[in-house]
């Protein structure tokens, strides 16, 4: 077998309004690639060709999109709405895969919650197995502040939180975006041990 | 003060891929135009010209969606996201009207609570006052049977279920029409009393 | 009628393991009673005799608890589980009554959100219409500041940060605390509006 | 390393109020133990005294709770609660080992995806890892019938429904049985995978 084939894969397709959620992705990946043995992918779920190709190849799949009025945004829920024909339909392409989630939006809660829980339904209805965040909460106690990793207290997935006057060269913080790492490498390490698991 | 003035107004704002939650959209209009004093108006997310008018001067809105993939359609996700700037941004036009919701899918649960908590959310989000469906679960013992009212037990508000095989001549069936011409007289004879009870 | 029978009132249950919940129930309690012709009156889940009476003569009741590991307080459950019978079984007696939620817990999300939407779904199961916090998010661009009413950024009911360090003399702080007082000055001015109008 | 020591580990804890939420934890358990290499154990929230011993030596732990009142019932939430002493507090003891859950109501959809959601953001807390049902929905067409698998259409856990006038003898119902082993076994294959996976 190649080194090429040999890769572990982990796909992280999401949508970004305003460029906040691209960088909580871009985080996601490389904490992913930073994991020896896997390559992470980016995939926006607006434009490029090849989407379902590589998505079925994947071994992980990293699902994000800004929580907009109580659940993921429109864009990325039409995507999630096709993966019935071109998923389950097609036989069930992403069963037994790994899963995870996160989302970005302007407050600390944001109702992202609710984003994370429907991306996790999501997930199950593709039978899919859910890795979550796997940090303890932080900026929880008087030594707390803003800058600890897992800062807003997600539990689900990571959360990311963007002011809504600033860009993405700013927002999220480093803190959220050191937290979408922590979700990528973490990910990137449980695939690992189940596509090893299942070689057996 | 004119008759048509003083009428209450309910309207019904629904996304339906294949026209089975549209037939549910219309007996919750056909149940809240069943009460004294109270108007319906269905306005389907895609399509009309003055929709965010007419939703301007509704005194209680219900909102339904089929859930696809553990959530509302996105059709319905992109209306409700058009709200942010339409609604919101525009000074909380919404806040204090009444708000419901109803959901159809395939199978009996088929995660239809998941969606009308994400409707409940967005409610919130607006600052609207949530009426819920007000039955008891049916179906739930020997004595029961699928022509129950509530027949799928659900509380928060009104499911449908229709057979994937079947149009919408044939589902949702009776049982599921009925109660969400429950949810609609519910929610007009709640929005009298509060629009009453404002004017004083 | 006599005055004192004609005072619209709104009851609190609630629970808290350590103080803080208590302190953001104490507010809640003080904003529905700054409402003229309103008086509130707490009920702790624990102790009290005449509690079902008192929450039977109740216009609207608020529900607060803490949140852990991912819901309400066991303790507050158990009160959940004990309407089965004292309420539900003795005749639906909230139907139609006014509801409303708050919790409080270690970090800025910290699954909140979950037990508010727990305790929005046992309103719905009494059949209570649900009033939410009518605030829209804060400490959301780079001029907001944890001094900020609503700094958390919820919407379906009123959330509250407690340090895990720190004694309820401190924690929560007065952004929440004013917060809760919010919730229930408006939970309390909904109620006065649907009770006036259903005495018509 | 003797035969024992290497065999694959499923706790099942649950509560049960009347003994039809146990039918379906012993289903659970039967399930998994019919995979090679692979013991079960059923542990009653109420009761045994190595309850913790057990279950931090298990591999996966699947939580089964019937739903009271829009969520899981106060005696399976004292047991989540005192995990926060017991197994956070001592060293997130639990942490990257795999969760599934299951709950049993009165009616068909009877907000039992509440209890389940409620019960993946506790695993998520301890940083487990959430295995689904992995079944299509079913009873969803003309075709289907009471007695298919996963007849009510759940995807993050096992649902049964129990006629509230049928002792345990009688319900839950085959179908649900049978979906309830379905989740067994699916849970202990995929510990056996990721188990066989770490060791590498």
């Amino acid at each position: 077998m190649s080194h090429a084939q040999s890769k572990i894969r982990v796909a992280i397709v999401f949508h970004s309004g305003y460029g906040h959620t691209a960088k909580q992705a871009q985080a996601v990946a490389a904490g992913a690639a930073a994991v020896a043995g896997v390559e992470s992918q980016l995939i926006p779920v607006e434009g490029g060709d090849t989407t379902w190709e590589d998505l079925e190849g994947a071994d992980a799949i990293i699902f994000g999109a800004p929580t907009y009025m109580g659940g993921p945004s429109a864009q990325f829920k039409a995507f999630q709405d096709a993966t019935s024909n071109k998923v389950m339909a097609a036989g069930f392409k992403w069963k037994d895969k790994i899963a995870a989630g996160f989302s970005n939006s302007g407050s600390r809660s944001g109702d992202k919650l609710a984003t994370l829980i429907q991306i996790a339904l999501f997930a199950a209805q593709h039978g899919m197995h859910w890795v979550n965040l796997g940090l303890p909460p932080a900026n929880n106690s008087s030594m707390g502040s803003e800058t600890d990793l897992n800062r807003l207290g997600f539990f689900l997935g990571a959360g990311a939180q963007s002011n809504i006057d600033q860009g993405p060269d700013v927002a999220p913080p480093e803190a959220d975006l050191a937290t979408a790492r922590h979700l990528g490498e973490r990910v990137a390490q449980v695939t690992r041990q189940l596509v090893r698991g299942k070689a057996e």
